[in-house]
């Protein structure tokens, strides 16, 4: 199982306090602990040629972990369009956080994506209401996040094949916080914490979601259905008569 | 209620089959069997000014309707992100037959939306599998066509919404007929039937779907929720110590 | 359209915090703005024969309201069973509160139907996810009730074909409030404000929602599709050998 | 991974065609291609005592598979009780055939799950519609069965979470044979396939099929959430003026 994590990687550089909570940048603190794990990872950043997403990494990669915010509009379209044939092909992805808003999470889901926000360091609960899911595996009933950002609804995404959490926010919101999707024969999950300047991706239940969201998208068939011109699997009633 | 249908309007001028069976084109002979049910209806085809889909028609929208094959890829992009972003804002769209390759129709599903086709003029037979849907309405248990394309499985779309026909065909195949998504506050159903060469759009059945659908996707609200920045609705903890 | 509104009408008998609250029973209270709506209204209670469910009552309703509490156990079997079979053949099914644990809901679910509950009257806010959904109509983002009994997830039902509102509870937790169902011909819609000691029916948001349902649940069709043995449509091709 | 294989057995001991196709019963057959894959297998029957489901066998059972036909209504209704309570609780269900007519499945659904059916010996062709679903795995495009039972739209059941197979069939019907549910903490597989005189459950397709359902419907948790008083997690506005 291989594993891409990719991070937009602009935070890190500009704010002391980001930098602090991840010293090895957010995509090195989600690729450890899925080290440790025993899936083979690696990283790949805006600011590397072709993103670090080359046919090369993307063809050797199961399931890609997107962090990004301040640069959406920076990934160059093409490198969109090649993660989103990958995912049609079968790798899966997983969105996080304000990734909701990147090139690859809209072109998926065709809708505007958007949503209600707000930064000051509220509490966050995430409930789980669909216990017997495999993403939620280990974790007790809900997951508490002393600081986190808001994100409110209403949130402009297709009706999600399964809701995993919904979040309750301290200043009186909720939001359905991880979602799952089919896209051609790949999986796809929207998680919603991790704000850059809280230690969201230090905490053990936010790992083993990520764990176990890795796990089930997995690929479970890299080949494709063959589409285009069928010839008939039965004799037609025209030629019957023949 | 106000229907916009939309053709290519090309196999008309080119074809002396498609235009025996739609003299007035595929638009005009669906834009008369929804006047005669009450609406308001007026066509756009490729060839007018902006695709006859200007600001001035879509704003005057609820419902769009759209058929396209040989020139998808001339509808020029800036036309179809407007088409896009009314849907988002509540106009419904009906997107029929090899339309499911159109370019808007694929930006909303986030998909390839391919399929297997054939076309040898073998039977269909639409069988209704939600009964209670309103799209379904008047119509018994199946609907049959007695010489259509195939459309086959698998057909690359999104796990749709709701799921409302089923296709039977002679040759072998089935395929997912009739299925309604919701994108933004838009309303879209997707029905299959209706090659250019068969007199699909003159059978009662296949209008009386057609005309359900279209009492179906209009819009229910024209008003998008908030997004963005929100203040708190409950006073912080934080605060509250003050 | 023939609403019939079935109260259980225990608690108004035994309780006068209640009895304020809805002089005329819960039932009274709705079925009083559903007649200035127009609709056709009855209503019908536990203690009537038969519990007011006669076959001339069900056969008569197009929509009907189930409030109970105290004494779902004390609604018969066979009772049940009849309002199962009419929801099956196309009548429509509003389930409100703590009606979550009636037998009819479960019988119609499947699942325990169960939930976390509270009753200390804190604040409930009921987010729209789905704002183009009819049963929204005239609501703008949220409805808020001072007071309320709180339930919480997990809520033990099968993943809704639409969610429509999640609430937001000021002791910490979220519920999906407003969920939709379709069970043979006929559509249910789970609906979660109304406990008895507050005065959640006098709201006008929340007789909006009511009203919006009822319209959503009308039957579309009354006719039952044809189940059981079936003569094959086509001619098999050990047939045509002959 | 304990597998535990029900079925009627009754069509064995009655009819000498099916003890032709399966000397060993239907049971048998399931039992051992499951415990060649190396599932920890045993069966049970209708007429063993408490039809083979003692509590010791259910909660010694991971995933239960469910054959019956004849003798739906001999089974006893507090067996149907603790199985489904065995499956709210977590543990897998995979419904077989005309199992669509069992108390079990029945009490799961809500519905009548009618439907319409033949018994001639035509050809089956079950379509994959959800190519990237772990239930596909090892399947292509789709399987052939040369002879069997057909049943046929419209099937009265919940709109399936996944729908997996779509069946055409050589006499004109179409039918959603493959579709999953997770009721409470347990998952649901219903597959259509496997009339008794036919010989389905030897072919090496439909094998596949039946052991990745086994590993999908493995409970991935034994823990039930928390039902019933929940104390809330804030301090509430009323309490904190204190």
């Amino acid at each position: 199982m291989k594993v891409t994590v990719w991070n937009e990687n602009r935070h890190e550089q500009q704010n002391p306090v980001v930098r602090d909570a991840y010293p090895n940048g957010i995509h090195g603190t989600i690729a450890a602990f899925l080290q440790s794990e025993g899936f083979e990872v690696r990283t790949a950043t805006l600011d590397e040629p072709e993103h670090g997403l080359t046919n090369e990494v993307l063809n050797d990669t199961d399931v890609l972990i997107w962090w990004g915010h301040l640069a959406h509009s920076e990934v160059k379209d093409y490198i969109v369009e090649k993660v989103k044939q990958r995912v049609l092909d079968g790798m899966g992805l997983i969105v996080l956080h304000s990734g909701h808003f990147s090139k690859i999470f809209k072109a998926l889901m065709g809708t505007s994506c958007d949503l209600k926000w707000r930064e000051i360091g509220e509490k966050e609960r995430l409930w789980i209401v669909n216990p017997s899911h495999p993403i939620t595996t280990g974790i007790s009933e809900y997951i508490e996040l002393e600081q986190e950002e808001m994100y409110g609804e209403h949130f402009d995404i297709p009706q999600p094949e399964e809701l995993i959490f919904v979040s309750w926010f301290e200043g009186g919101e909720v939001f359905r916080s991880g979602c799952t999707y089919t896209r051609g024969n790949g999986k796809v999950f929207y998680f919603r914490p991790g704000h850059e300047t809280y230690p969201t991706y230090h905490n053990k239940e936010i790992q083993r979601v990520l764990i176990n969201a890795v796990k089930w998208a997995e690929p479970v068939s890299n080949q494709r259905p063959v589409y285009g011109y069928a010839n008939p699997l039965e004799i037609l009633k025209g030629e019957k008569s023949e």
